[in-house]
């Protein structure tokens, strides 16, 4: 599977509410999951916190893929004018609609989405700019599990086989163990590897 | 849907390397995730955070469901004991094998099941001890999203509709807004309610 904005158009991810003193390692998580899983933009708000971009930049840099970075400090006008250009919102929250009565309509649809991940209490009027609010279970979890799972939904699994264009490393699943192959380098079996997450 | 470890046996998820200083949003999702989707017991290793398992606590005793709550400050000994008792250990890996590849195995087998989540860097001895090391997808992401697709192939997307007893709250799913009852209570139309999540 290659490059995912070929295949499923433009789906970019707005991440609300995010505060540098608390949210850095979540905010992070969102962002990595967001490419990992085949989104094609993250976006932050309302802080644009440099260590957060920069930790997803050297992920982009090292393990390849394309994915627009940016931040914006008016999240709302930001979401109002993806909807005016044609765009569709899906908000993701634990009271919404659940994902299973709704992937298959958000699917077939070939607008471009922006899904909204919040950080805390997201205030009333994104549940009512979205056009479609949307849980995965009615459960308190995680913004990171909602997404990475709304994600699987849309690209029925396929996202955990895309291909990143322009990497520079890439993994050899292995039963036991670590190995990493550098693309234009060798195979580098490495036990002591420190891991790149955040 | 009902009880979960009545359906699927006993499954424990192993949080290993916390850190209170950089972990505690991280590792608090974690422990939502494994409720959420099912799990019966939460470890926390190697640090027992008074202020994780707090958080954990009141999203039991308001939202229902049973799950075991402990720490371990030898998670080593806890993942070879549980091997000596007859159980097995998933450890959630980018370099393990693909999950798709290894699920169905998993599921069929009736051993209770540990599985193990790092923070940052995980020992090498935890890949040996493991049964299976298991990647979802081959790309630095959150071991809290791993988890949820995890939990969510091992229940084949039931877990969504899991029925938590002794539940408080409970959330009717509603396009938009949100709508909680309280269990034994009146509904409450709370559009200003505080979320949920830590």
């Amino acid at each position: 599977m290659g490059n995912a904005a070929e295949i499923y158009g433009k789906v970019y991810v707005l991440r609300l509410g995010h505060r540098p003193s608390r949210d850095k390692r979540v905010s992070t998580h969102v962002g990595l999951v967001a490419r990992a899983f085949g989104a094609n933009g993250f976006i932050l708000a309302p802080i644009c916190d440099e260590s957060v971009v920069r930790s997803l930049r050297r992920v982009l840099e090292e393990w390849g893929g394309e994915m627009l970075l940016e931040c914006t400090d008016n999240p709302l006008s930001y979401a109002t004018q993806w909807r005016r250009s044609g765009g569709e919102i899906i908000h993701l929250t634990m009271y919404g609609l659940p994902v299973d009565n709704v992937i298959d309509t958000i699917r077939m649809s070939p607008r471009p989405k922006l899904i909204i991940v919040g950080a805390e209490k997201v205030p009333g009027q994104y549940y009512e700019l979205a056009d479609y609010n949307v849980s995965i279970g009615r459960q308190p979890h995680s913004e990171i599990a909602a997404l990475a799972l709304f994600l699987d939904r849309l690209y029925k699994g396929l996202e955990l086989y895309l291909e990143h264009e322009n990497r520079c490393l890439e993994i050899v699943p292995s039963p036991g163990g670590k190995k990493v192959v550098e693309i234009g380098g060798g195979s580098n079996a490495a036990d002591d590897r420190a891991d790149v997450r955040p």
